[in-house]
């Protein structure tokens, strides 16, 4: 037993011919005043499995009971190199080590419905991208572009041709954990997608009782995974003729209750957001294009913000999947510039029908090497970056309580005009301001006063000014977003200094302490 | 007297000293069953001028009463060459003799308050530029880049140094008139801006019967101008600590009903739009870079839809003068291919301070001459564009009632697909909804079935499915809109047609009938 790493009990047992999803098998797991219970499952060949995640090191004592009988004690030994589950904190993530954990997804939903080289490929791919995070589906995925039959599904049929939850298919189970397991060899983070509307199987249409056995099942299988986190659904809204809003409340809470080790927990719209307010909800996965409002959503929600889904690079005939690499790093570098973060795909036509989005391969785009400079340089921050609060356009957000609140920090000489400017925005009709205030965005964003980023995306500024605290030194770099340049414009500035820039667009200006 | 030409009735009088302002001077003129009152003006040296502005050919009877009184006949010829008054019809523009103007705008907003060596030289670059309409202030500017006083004022000052309204200088109007007479040779619309903000001199401080009386000299002098269009602010909302709601409510009554003409008339904001359904506003004279509300914004205000302010092509510090000649031209295209019209405004650091958003000089930028391709184009058309509705993305706007009642015209087989989409974007916050359709906006406009125009702006698409009437066969064409290409990419096509495309950004493809 290693501390972050899954442990397993394995025992011999009865052999089942059905009913096997919900095997009465549980087990208890104490070290000091840390006790946990976890369910186990059956894996088919009279093999009875359990599953546990020590997040300390140090003496475990486990009891199984139910179908198994046994107990013992394991050495848990410290983590060595393992970091443990992903948590949100505050705005940001960390993984349960404390380290920092800056997600850059990519998207393959039916990576795992593949044929063995496809997914071999796809994996040696991930190998070389940057991504830390992929999001993927449990089931497979009937769209444009996916008309191929996976090679497994989730649950055996009846004899009347339906799914029946209460006998998984080992074979697929096994396979699947598998491609999960070399994923997470590679540091990758899997955003598991529960449920998915683009179905021609059923799986979206089972019944709710259906739904939570083979989330039973998943839960008791997958549950110790270091490297999963669990993403409702993609497009949770647009599985809704068959799933109601009180069975997507029901499916969360039964994930939430189900889960001992309290894995990320989110749920993916097309169009309106899930509530990332709810407590059992980590951190908003929101498939959008308004990336202006991201400050505030980090502010309403105060948890992270991924935007999961901001259109995928490539030329398909679809709107969400037609956008230029240049336009896909624009994306990201606003997502991370507000404090958010930010996952790619891929979708270029293909004759012979796999796009990176569904179904993998290679990458073909001009983003992912522009994703992993990014990726270089949010690492190297002190620490997470938030939201920068203060400015015109931050307090131009304000309703009108929140204005007064907030005019008294604003200087005096600039007080007559911000009130002025609004009064205006007061007075306009939601549609229209939040129309009007998306297109005046800056992207700003610090860690503290130790850092500060701002994306200057379509302004070609000239010269800037910064305010910088005045008893502290910074160093000022430009960055070419695209070409992948660095330049130190300052070397050491403090307090309020005009900067000369190049003016062209698609700069970033990075003030570090130093 | 010519038709759609300014004619005028000199006459010499006593020479006034003090309160010129509002000479009593009337003249009334009648052709057939068409009769006008109109008002005449002191013009300094004892010459009592009248102005008319005949919109019919014929026999004209005009009546002078008041400080002159005098009456005769003139026989207006009929036009050769001038087009008359541009009026609002419908979502579009017509000269009075109904012919179709499309606006081109820039911006040059102290244009008259220049010395005259650099009046000239923006009214050169004006020449041999693409732009038939300029947004120009009657009061100078003060702001950034603007310091240099101008060469007259509008009005004399009172020997404790106030403006005296009572007495206008004459000068000034001599050499402003001038100015607008050169604009007009150039076949150049000025959208004259009669009240704005920036102000050191306190023309935007003036009493509100200053306001009045000022106006009043004004229409008397310009209202027989037949290219003027009346904007009563720039930026109206930002002079809201010293003109109200109700204040500018009056100013907009007065200039309607002072001007015997019927000028096009409209009202500049910063953020809060001037609500362009009030029956004197001819038409919406936007800033704002919420493009995508457009198509509502027509809908709604069932008028003309004018970008006047949607950031400049340059380089300053400020978010507003900063984009790319990229960018601009995006944003025109954005504009047009919805139905809606933009105005261009250039904003380059300068060592002299000559910018040309403001005092003019030549144009720098990259833009013109890209809209001088788009003007071609968009006046090759058979009629004008309006917003083409029917798809998802419009009918993703409406809201509950209204899509029920769109649903039927819904193809049978998409209507699951529109209810379950349309039921959660009902569910949306408008703030979430208007960012997050902001993002997924498709830019299309059409003549009837005469011409389809989509700009497809970030969507890089390597084929796309177009749907035109079965009975009618129609040429397409490729249009690249920064290098300035046209390509025919199906000579006859007719119903549902695929065509596939280069995939790549910043296209438009053009569909008219053959």
């Amino acid at each position: 037993m290693k501390q972050y790493e899954m442990f397993e009990l394995v025992f011999s047992g009865e052999t089942l011919t059905d009913r096997w999803a919900q095997t009465d098998l549980t087990a208890e797991f104490a070290c000091g005043d840390t006790a946990k219970t976890v369910k186990g499952f059956y894996d088919g060949d009279g093999r009875y499995v359990i599953r546990f995640l020590p997040e300390i090191a140090g003496e475990w004592r486990w009891k199984v009971t139910g179908v198994v009988n046994a107990e013992g004690t394991e050495s848990c030994e410290p983590a060595d190199g393992s970091h443990g589950l992903v948590k949100a904190v505050d705005t940001h993530f960390e993984y349960a080590d404390g380290s920092l954990f800056i997600p850059f997804g990519t998207t393959v939903y039916a990576l795992a419905h593949q044929d063995d080289d496809l997914v071999e490929q796809t994996l040696k791919s991930l190998e070389a991208a940057p991504f830390n995070k992929v999001r993927m589906c449990v089931f497979p995925k009937h769209y444009d572009y996916n008309h191929n039959e996976p090679p497994l599904y989730a649950f055996e049929k009846k004899a009347e041709g339906s799914w029946d939850v209460n006998r998984p298919c080992i074979a697929f189970w096994h396979r699947f954990e598998k491609i999960l397991k070399q994923i997470a060899e590679m540091g990758i983070q899997i955003d598991l997608i529960l449920f998915h509307p683009y179905d021609r199987w059923g799986f979206s249409k089972l019944p709710q009782q259906d739904n939570l056995m083979y989330l039973d099942y998943l839960l008791r299988r997958l549950s110790a995974f270091p490297n999963i986190w669990w993403s409702l659904a993609n497009e949770y809204d647009l599985n809704m003729a068959d799933k109601s809003l009180a069975d997507w409340e029901e499916i969360e809470e039964f994930v939430a209750a189900n889960d001992p080790f309290h894995h990320l927990l989110s749920n993916h719209n097309c169009m309106c957001f899930w509530d990332a307010t709810r407590k059992n909800v980590t951190h908003a996965s929101l498939q959008t294009k308004g990336l202006s409002e991201i400050p505030r959503w980090i502010r309403e929600y105060n948890k992270p913000v991924i935007i999961d889904e901001c259109c995928y690079e490539g030329n398909l005939p679809h709107f969400w999947g037609s956008i230029s690499g240049q336009e896909m790093v624009r994306r990201f570098w606003r997502c991370y510039a507000s404090g958010a973060y930010c996952t790619h795909g891929e979708t270029f036509l293909s004759d012979d029908e796999i796009v990176w989005w569904a179904r993998g391969g290679v990458l073909k785009g001009e983003s992912s090497k522009r994703i992993a400079f990014l990726r270089q340089i949010m690492e190297s921050l002190p620490g997470p970056l938030t939201p920068k609060a203060g400015g015109i356009w931050s307090i131009a957000r304000l309703n009108k309580e929140e204005f007064e609140a907030a005019l008294p920090s604003v200087p005096e000489e600039m007080r007559e005009f911000f009130t002025l400017f609004a009064r205006s925005i007061h007075r306009m009709p939601e549609q229209d301001r939040t129309a009007h205030l998306g297109g005046e965005h800056a992207w700003e964003s610090h860690c503290g006063e130790e850092a500060y980023l701002t994306y200057f995306d379509l302004q070609c500024y000239g010269e800037q000014t910064v305010k910088l605290p005045k008893d502290k030194a910074y160093k000022a770099e430009l960055i070419d977003v695209w070409n992948m340049t660095r330049e130190v414009i300052a070397e050491s500035i403090s307090g309020e200094t005009k900067l000369t820039l190049p003016g062209r667009d698609n700069l970033a200006l990075l003030i570090m302490r130093i």
